[in-house]
Order: C-alpha cells, then sequence, then structure tokens
C-alpha cells in the first residue's frame, strides 16, 4: 500500500532559469468507507493506514468506541468488473450488539427541527454524541491535565523532526499525539487535515487506547469545527493548533471543556478556551 | 450577514509574558445548499457570499452552466420553531428545462460499475462532466492564453494585499481570479479552501461570465483534486497554488489540458502540466 507518494515529471522555474526533473509529488485517492456494507461516505485521502482511517472516522461520527465495538475492517474486493481490488473501498463490520446512530451520508449534517442548521446545532450534536466528557468540572477527571507553556512550544519543531514525508512534498498535513509529557506518540500525514486526526484517533481505538484522556493532539495548520470535534470525540483534552482557529471552533471548546491553543509559534501562543489545563502564572496572568 | 469575523476573549502568551485581550476569529457556521427544495450538501463556510457560494458549488457539481440556468436563490425562512431564518440554508431553484445530472449527497462521488472506486474514475468523471473543453489541441480555444513567468511570479503578492481579512484572523483561505493581464478580477476567503473557489466561480456565473476561458485562478494554499476539479469545471485554464499540488491534481490537469503551477513563491515555481501557457524560453527549457 505504499502510495503515499508518487513521482512526476515538474519544469521548474528558478529565477528566470528553466529545468525539467522528476518531482516528489503527495498521493491522492478516494477512499469509501462502508459500515457493515452500507456506503457511508468518501474522503479524499492520502492511501496508507486506511483502516486506522475508517475507524477514526466512525470514533468521530460516534459510531465507534471502543476495539471491542469493532468486529473486523476489510478492503472490499471485486469493486471492478475483473473482481481486482481498487483498494480504496473499506468495509468496517461492527461487533454485535454496537448499536449505530442515526448518521447520514454527509459529515456534519447536524439538523434538529427545533433549531434549524446553526453553529448551536453543531455544538449541541457534538455535546450529546460525545462519550467521554472531558469538561473537568462536569464528569471529567479529577486530575486535569497540566502543561507548561514551554512544553507546549516545543511540539511543533518535533512534529516536522518526526515527518517522513512533509519535507519531500510540500502537501501534506501532520497531525501528532503527545503524552503529557511531551512524549511523542504517534504522527500522522495526509493530504487532507482530518484524515491525518482520523488515522491517529483511528490507531488509538485500535490499540485499545481509547480514550485518550491524557494526551495533546497538535495539527500543523488551523483549528476547524471538524477537528475540535474529532478531538472531543476521542476524549482528548487539549487541541493546539499552528495556525488561527475558527469561531465555532473556539465555541465548542468552551462548551466541552477542550483546550484550544492556536497560533503556536515559538515560544508564542494563544490559549482560546480550557485555560486551566495550560499553568500560567497567576500574576501575570492578571496582565 | 456580515459574519466574516467575530470576536473572543483570548490569552496571550508572548515568550513568558501572559495577557488577556479580545482576538478577531474567522467565522465558521454550517450551510445547507439545497437544489429545487431538496438538501443536497452541507458545508461548513464562513457566513457570505452565500449564494454565490452555492451557485459556484452547482457549477462545479455540472448542474450549472449559464446564468440562464440559475432562476432563483433564496435562504430559506421557517427553519425553525419560530420560523425565524437562520441565513444558514439556502435553495438553488434552477430554471425550466434545466437537467439535472445524478449527483449524490456526496461531493466526489464518482462511481462508476466498470472501474471501481480509484482516481481514474474521478478523471473520468470531470472529463465527462465538463462543459468547456480547456485542452488547446482537443476543441480549446485557438489562442491559448500565454502567461510570462514574471506576471505569474507577481499574483501571490497582489492576492495578499488584497485579502481583507486574513491580516487580522490568518484563519482564511483565499482564491482570486486574475486576467491573463494580471489585472485583479475578484478575490474571494474563506475558511473552507473550496468553498473560496465556489464563491469566485458562483460569482462569475452570476455575472454571466462562465466559462473563464480567459482567466487564472489562484490559490493561496496546496492543490487539491477538488480545486483542480473546480478550474476545470468553470472552464479556468491555468491554476496557480502557492503551495503543493496532489497526484491527483496532476493527473487530472494533465488529462485535461489545465495549467498547473505549484509552488508560487517570489520568482520560483513549478509547472506540472499545461506548460504550453508558460512563455518559456526555448532554449533554457531543455536545461
Amino acid at each position: 500500500m505504499g502510495r503515499v507518494t508518487e513521482r512526476r515529471k515538474v519544469i521548474r522555474i528558478r529565477d528566470g532559469a528553466v529545468g525539467s526533473r522528476p518531482d516528489t509529488l503527495v498521493a491522492e485517492e478516494p477512499l469509501e468507507i462502508r459500515l457493515n456494507g452500507k456506503p457511508l461516505a468518501i474522503t479524499m485521502r492520502t492511501p496508507g493506514d486506511d483502516f486506522a482511517l475508517a475507524a477514526g472516522f466512525l470514533v468521530s461520527e460516534g459510531v465507534l468506541g471502543a476495539r471491542e465495538d469493532l468486529q473486523n475492517i476489510v478492503y472490499c474486493a471485486g469493486a471492478t468488473v475483473d473482481g481486482s481490488n481498487t483498494y480504496n473501498v473499506v468495509d468496517v463490520v461492527t461487533a454485535p450488539g454496537v448499536v449505530l446512530p442515526d448518521i447520514t451520508l454527509e459529515r456534519n449534517v447536524y439538523t434538529t427541527s427545533s433549531c434549524g442548521l446553526c453553529g448551536k446545532a453543531s455544538l449541541d450534536a457534538v455535546r450529546t454524541t460525545a462519550r467521554w466528557p472531558i469538561d473537568d468540572t462536569r464528569g471529567g477527571t479529577a486530575d486535569p491535565v497540566r502543561l507548561e507553556p514551554g512544553l507546549l512550544a516545543d511540539l511543533p519543531d518535533r512534529l516536522r523532526e518526526a515527518q517522513k514525508v512533509f519535507d519531500r512534498t510540500g502537501g501534506l498535513h501532520a497531525a501528532a499525539l503527545f503524552s503529557e509529557d511531551g512524549e511523542l506518540l504517534d504522527v500522522r500525514e495526509d493530504v487532507g487535515r482530518h484524515n491525518a486526526v482520523d488515522k491517529l484517533v483511528g490507531r488509538a481505538l485500535q490499540n485499545g487506547d481509547l480514550p485518550l484522556s491524557r494526551s495533546v493532539l497538535l495539527v500543523s495548520g488551523r483549528a476547524s469545527f471538524e477537528l475540535a470535534q474529532k478531538a472531543v470525540m476521542a476524549g482528548i483534552p487539549v487541541l493546539a493548533a499552528v495556525s488561527a482557529p475558527s469561531s465555532l471552533a473556539v465555541d465548542l471548546a468552551a462548551e466541552t471543556g477542550l483546550t484550544l491553543v492556536g497560533f503556536l509559534r515559538g515560544a508564542s501562543m494563544n490559549v482560546y478556551a480550557g485555560e486551566h489545563r495550560i499553568a500560567l502564572r497567576a500574576a501575570a496572568a492578571q496582565g
């Protein structure tokens, strides 16, 4: 399955000089995720870790919460006339007794008859489907994760060091899981930022590591609602992003108790929610 | 509708100093796009230009090709119990006689019984639904767009100058249309890169400017399959990206005749396909 990168000829123009050479590109292919044989979603992804991607997607959707919920994941053969396998269709079979929520074909489709479609409905849907409360004041842990700013500041460099493909293609989003002590637990890359997180979370589910209640999720780009949702659904208490968060991501973090850090660059960062998990010096915090 | 940004309190940590202040965030809200009253897709977007976003999305899906295909676009009222309008549901009504292709709820769902799900099927689907051939050797224009590298090199700076929100939030993707002479025609921003392009294309449809066969599309990030698809479906002959393209974007460009430029930074760029539209000096091109 090692189709993470592909080679193509490229014409390079550098300060007026023109040359031709092979270039390494990030691979992108569609993946269809089926649930118990029924098509559920299609995502454009970088091939590899497909089972983890499918499992993580279903954690985000509230279908899977533990390794025991999963009976089997297989590539569907016979998708072509000659019966060969494209390795682009994955079927996730749930264990007997797993109750399937009412999910639709489309991601983030949260409509309720009482509210119409709005950000509030999206927030409500995550709050009601989340299995593991991460708000320490409401059912979360009595021993909250607490991080020194300096520990957080070191994480982006360590993510970049761990990225195997990024330097070659420049086309991959990365996501990494760190322990509360700053130990790198896992890193995944994908052409889609949400896929990279799904791959991390799915791998954790397969390893029996959910909820990830002592972990920090770092993403190489921005923090959208969708990424904050994925953190909450996996029980991750801290989401840190190298770039900016959106308004709805901040709202979701504030409502669920997620710590949301943005613009994590060098010794600087912004804390948008859940600041009790960041070890701020009390005097300075009044500044 | 001016909800492009929202204000939230943020704790800033700068080299050990901690302070609190209001911060400007890019707004993110769900938008449901209905086609003739039937729900078709939901996207997380930055509010504003919603009608253009819906129209552009339907150009990409092969539903709309000209202003005359469009009868009306309205916000759906009554989505809530009290009948108030969330301004998050848009209904696109097509003109009588517009034939609706067989589109599904999910973006980029291109499956054929003969091929299964694979990149090839995705490419085929775009090629067969595209209304305006952009391959100059096969039905395209007899007078191809031809661009000096220096003209292309100037575009990213001009996009950044034109961006109204980016500098304040850091959370927006931008897309711009330029004429073949380098004139900035339009610029749109959104929390989702595909939405920014949809807003550009939809606005062009509303103005009766499709196909955009003498235009250059510049995107602030990477060039995925989805963005290349949107360029092709709008008849745009040149897609330039500040960052890396994916393998499938390059394949689609090569197959449709789209000129695809990546890593457009300063006087440097990579040309991945359609190099006949770039004015390379012939001698140097052998280098």
